[in-house]
């Protein structure tokens, strides 16, 4: 058996894995270290009783004749892709459109599937590094990049791209923290259409998003339905990191060049290579919906965005200059001149802090370390007093 | 965006949602029917109370600082993969060599995609749709059907086979119900180590095998671990088809041309395009393979397999030609010289007992019926009595 050239093309190891590798070798050397993550973005704080409870309700019922369910359907249970139509989308995209997945990383991969190596595709630089790597995995080999560098407000310069079938774009920005204004994301809307190109819009940070002038959804664009999918979580929406639920929009109007429907082979593809999300995780992604959990989940969004605003403030205080962490649980810290690397290992020397070094997204991303919210307060405050004393305190 | 080539090779509908729309259109017309399904395999009883409560109390933990959890490792937690390593492998593989998964036909999916499109597969003909359509998805052009007939014990002719890259086979086997003997499995493996080809073993009916004789996992072979990923579930061992829940099996010694690991390659494209089963049914995994869990799960196995007999006899006495059932939840009836989708549509109308018909598995299939075991007794006793009364009674 031949080894597949595709995952030839992957650097040795996927990002958060190496940071894990480092921080281990960090902690055999000084194994009393008291680290801090602001590294991978993860959720910390428990979930709210209603959701949990609906979680617990869900799998107790399993035990019992009524209420035992096995196979659901592939795309999704009927009452939650409504919940997700209605409470997500007000009803401006349909349920039927609406594709409940495992989370995120995992339809990531399954779209990769569906459009298949003899694609062209853009990503954003920084990026999230499964947009590039799956599409490696894939076999894709046309790729541009589109730098997004506080020089242009983190938002490409669409007259300087040539056309590529799929554009990825993420936000609010993982790593950088930025969000898209509506003018921002009518142009890349229309250059899309321009291009006749698919826009992969990953909104699995739309919860953060507090300026109301900013929009949650590309949907929320005119036209966007005919140029665009949209992907969503319940991991840094409702703290379901670990439960494992997501979906994606694909909306009836999105066509190839012969005018098939792309749902059509989502449809056909979900189905024969996936079994849907587990039966609990929906039942919880319900309960998130509701209007109970809706108003629970407000108060942990407010809560991370507390603590990003807690570190965004000391960083600038200590003169660093700072990107993100308003709209956003991502913070983009800039070192002029410096290895993103180095700076990593720097912060947990010195401060026994674990971030993400920039240059793990990107080029674009070499001067830049990414700082999460994600945390307990108590760990927060702490690092800051670390920063704020120039060591461990 | 043109279409991808790949998905315009696969036949427009998947199987079962094919089943699902006939079984549909007929309730339309016959509003009154109480149909019986004896047609796509999935568990019909309870979780046990040891199972279910796990699960309901990792929910409800996930509400507490103490037992809340984001993010686990991509390839499972150390609790379940040393879990499944002892209590189903009795060690004789590594918990390292275990990669926990949202369920086998996903695992699939990614297996496909870890091989890539520069392959050539060998499947049983019947099989499970699956290792056919996820290998068309992915590109997979050279394709040899191994037919399994009752004239040839349901196992492949080997000596007539050419050389393939990989062999998907599966024992206890889904649809046929054929459950391969130490010796079939022995010549497998040999076959394997000749060609230097990877056996895909799906196992994920193994826990059906009463017949202490036959093996239950490849990697009862000797040899196996240089030629065989082995592929399993919870769905069926315990009911998990809606909870999401499997795993993978592959060996360290298991290696590519160049002689570089294939799990490691495993490892590096789960971490990318995966993030993890559920936290949740992955402490419904550990409660399963616990003492009380395993007991419990010994008595639904048992109960499918007394539906399976019920069946069986039944058949046997009105005269069919009835295989599998004995070690195995699936029956494979033969109608000679019938067309099965012609077949399927009589029992449909004739008995309102919906089954599946024995060329959606492939062209060997064309006789054949398939029928499951899995459902709730008085559903089975009602079935057997209307095929006795040649009619709904």
């Amino acid at each position: 058996m031949k080894r597949n050239q595709n995952l030839m093309r992957l650097k040795s190891s996927y990002l958060f894995p190496e940071i894990n590798a480092r921080k281990r070798q960090f902690l055999v050397q000084n194994p009393d270290a008291l680290l801090i993550s602001l590294g991978i973005g993860d959720t910390s704080e428990p979930l709210p009783s209603s959701i949990a409870k609906a979680l617990a309700e869900a799998s107790q019922g399993l035990s019992t004749v009524e209420r035992y369910s096995g196979y659901g359907p592939e795309q999704g249970q009927k009452a939650l892709r409504e919940k997700i139509a209605s409470a997500i989308y007000s009803h401006c995209v349909d349920a039927e459109e609406v594709f409940v997945s495992d989370g995120a990383k995992c339809d990531l991969g399954r779209l990769q599937m569906l459009f298949g190596s003899d694609i062209s595709i853009a990503v954003q630089d920084p990026a999230y590094p499964v947009y590039i790597e799956g599409s490696l995995i894939q076999g894709v080999r046309d790729v541009v990049f589109m730098p997004c560098l506080s020089e242009n407000q983190f938002f490409p310069d669409l007259e300087a791209l040539p056309r590529t079938d799929l554009i990825y774009f993420c936000s609010p920005n993982n790593p950088t923290g930025a969000v898209a204004t509506r003018d921002q994301l009518q142009r890349l809307v229309r250059f899309a259409e321009k291009n006749r190109s698919i826009i992969i819009f990953d909104a699995a940070y739309a919860n953060y998003i507090q300026d109301p002038s900013i929009p949650k959804s590309i949907f929320e664009i005119e036209g966007a339905k005919k140029v665009a999918i949209e992907i969503g979580s319940f991991s840094k929406l409702a703290g379901f990191t670990g439960v494992r639920l997501g979906w994606t929009v694909i909306p009836e109007e999105l066509v190839y060049d012969d005018g098939s429907p792309i749902k059509r082979d989502w449809h056909r593809l979900t189905s024969t290579i996936f079994n849907g999300a587990s039966n609990i995780a929906q039942a919880g992604g319900v309960a998130v919906l509701e209007e109970e959990g809706l108003q629970e989940i407000v108060s942990v969004t407010r809560f991370y965005l507390e603590n990003a605003s807690i570190i965004r403030e000391s960083l600038q205080s200590l003169g660093h200059e700072v990107f993100g962490g308003v709209n956003a649980p991502y913070l983009w810290v800039r070192f002029p001149g410096q290895n993103s690397w180095d700076v990593f290992q720097h912060f947990l020397e010195r401060y026994h802090i674990v971030t993400t070094p920039g240059s793990g997204f990107g080029s674009a991303g070499e001067e830049y370390l990414r700082l999460t919210a994600f945390g307990r307060r108590s760990d927060i405050l702490q690092a800051v007093a670390r920063l704020k004393n120039r060591g461990v305190v």
